[in-house]
């Protein structure tokens, strides 16, 4: 991975509308791509795309702030653009809109050197992405995350999706992007909640690789300092690790990618059994504690060494404030915990961290270790939900 | 690409079942692959993929041939088989028999690690191959041609697809199987004429690379020997043109793969215009006979040498005595041939070959030669199409 400062645009016309101050993390995979992060970089998309037409899409909460500053910049760099809006949220994830979608560019005459351009959250990046994925067997595609929790996590690393009505994310492919954009300005649009969510992917990279990341959400600094400067800087941190960690495992087939899914085995069981009340980001805060009380238990009882982080996740708890988890029976929570994809032949896997920046994957954690961990976490539960830091929600 | 005979199977019962003349066609691609080809090559199925569960697709006409056989002997080497049989015909390659499929998958618990078998001609090939690059971002995948035209073609190279209402394999992606098993018995099931289309696309890969066996077709001996050991020998020296091509361009981002589309341009607006009631093998070789026309009189206009291969192509057609092309408008065809997935930036792209052994994408032809080779292809349309000798529809 190697990192730059400074414009990437020779056209100084476009480059003057780019912020000077932003920042480059390449993601080495084949081919490398760059990742931009900085206020302005949105304007950089035509430089970023092969010559031809762009499908714009976006949802109906994103397009209304951003759209028209991207088709403008598009079409002043002479490039002809199709805006598709899709419905904002979770159901947007599907089969039947991945469809509609692709009906749109075979109607509009698109080909494979034209390209697709996902503006939005997660959802968009995820549907547009499997667009560009599918379409013609694949064509370029560039991610444009609006949302902090898109800029550190779905935005890098290729994967894409939809739902089916029998679980999340069953559908997909890696497609990487030619490049992505995170213009730290959309992220001024944000409610401080859905902020506080994606702070919570942040945390996470500080706790895998980064300390002085993780420090940052904890202390405040993330959250309260709106800066160009600042927002540039921890953004970019958090894609330093996340692009690292993509390029040791480009497809998940060694487990270090793995390690980016930790807390989220106990995540995706909360957001399921909520029946997707709970946010991804309140999820994974939950995941994160339950995950720190695994790992203590779990390497202790083969007597490891192992260092208790769990007051670090309990101070995210503290300062994101997600809504309670929703269960506090472990065997009402197991079938939701089934169906997870890191699953092979019928065991569940956990990613566990014996201490912070040593997460790794293990199919060794026996049942009355899940179970115990869970006592521990729900005690946890009932203490920090009386807490009153943080956002309101 | 290496070459050796033998058993694949170190199991002597299974392999027992295996015919010992079996020939392997390795894909050299990442990670290579292989092909076997011979009588009984089915048996081998559970030994080409990794432990687990089994999916095995096919459609209303395979199955109820085939599906037991392969069934059972997944079942006797202890793979729990689930089966899903598709309505035969080209309106299965949709994105909601694809869905329902997924669907299917899911409810049935399969994981990573399980597998998609795609048992049955191309579109049971592209269809299921979809479904396995698809689901949880991909699972491994068996191709099982069951039909001449897939074992030439589809089954090698990883191409996978759906159709839209739009266009023919507008969505799909590349995802190369772990193996693919050519049991030459399967052919002995097929009616004369659908073994005649799928020689069409052998005698194209005999013209790119193979003398002899563009030579097999023509004189008959590809049709009249059916013995175990003559069908082995040629469907193996087809595959060996494709897995070579294959090898050079996985996907098709070098114009080395796009050669294989020698006399597809046509086919497929040809295919299109028709309704579908024209097959693809019929098309292909009324497209190569147009290719023949157009590469002799694009080349000769350039001043380049050239070598008339015509007649061969009209050997062909007398052979394998295709339904007519169905138009004899130039005019009338053009929109059909608008759509075509090679065009970059609007241009027409052809696959000409001045001389057998040298076809080459070309993105130079003038529409005067075009049509120039439409006169000259019409007036052999009307001369052949006289002839009486080859299979009856």
């Amino acid at each position: 991975m190697s990192q730059d400062s400074g414009r990437a645009s020779h056209d100084p016309d476009r480059a003057q509308r780019a912020a000077g101050d932003a920042v480059t993390v390449t993601v080495e995979v084949t081919p490398p791509y760059p990742v931009r992060i900085g206020a302005g970089v949105l304007a950089e998309a035509a430089d970023r795309l092969p010559p031809g037409r762009v499908a714009l899409i976006s949802d109906a909460h994103v397009d209304p702030l951003h759209g028209d500053g991207v088709a403008e910049a598009l079409a002043s760099a002479g490039r002809s653009v199709e805006r598709m809006v899709v419905p904002a949220g979770e159901d947007s994830k599907s089969v039947a809109t991945w469809d509609g979608l692709l009906r749109r560019l075979a109607r509009a005459g698109f080909g494979r050197d034209d390209a697709v351009l996902a503006l939005g959250g997660g959802v968009v990046g995820d549907l547009a992405g499997f667009v560009a994925a599918g379409y013609m067997r694949g064509v370029p595609l560039l991610q444009a995350p609006t949302s902090l929790l898109a800029m550190a996590d779905a935005a890098i690393g290729g994967k894409t999706g939809l739902n089916l009505p029998e679980g999340k994310n069953l559908v997909g492919a890696f497609w990487q992007p030619r490049a992505v954009l995170m213009d730290v300005r959309t992220l001024r649009t944000l409610p401080p909640a859905v902020f506080a969510d994606g702070s919570v992917e942040v945390f996470k990279h500080g706790l895998l690789a980064d300390p002085e990341l993780a420090d940052a959400v904890l202390d405040g600094r993330l959250a309260q300092d709106a800066s160009d400067a600042a927002l540039t800087r921890w953004v970019a941190a958090s894609a330093r690790v996340k692009a690292v960690v993509v390029a040791r495992d480009e497809r998940e087939a060694s487990g270090a990618r793995a390690t980016l899914n930790l807390g989220h085995t106990l995540a995706h069981a909360l957001e399921t059994s909520s029946g997707h009340a709970l946010g991804h980001g309140e999820a994974v805060a939950w995941g994160l504690l339950y995950a720190a009380h695994l790992s203590r238990l779990h390497h202790d009882a083969r007597g490891e060494a192992w260092q208790d982080w769990s007051e670090a996740a309990r101070r995210l708890i503290r300062r994101v404030r997600p809504r309670g988890p929703g269960v506090d029976d472990w065997d009402a929570l197991a079938p939701f915990l089934a169906r997870d994809k890191k699953a092979r032949a019928g065991r569940r896997r956990w990613v566990t961290m014996p201490a912070p920046g040593a997460a790794r994957l293990c199919d060794d954690v026996p049942p009355e270790r899940e179970r115990e961990a869970w006592d521990a976490f729900i005690a946890d539960v009932r203490t920090t939900s009386l807490e009153t830091e943080g956002v309101e929600r």
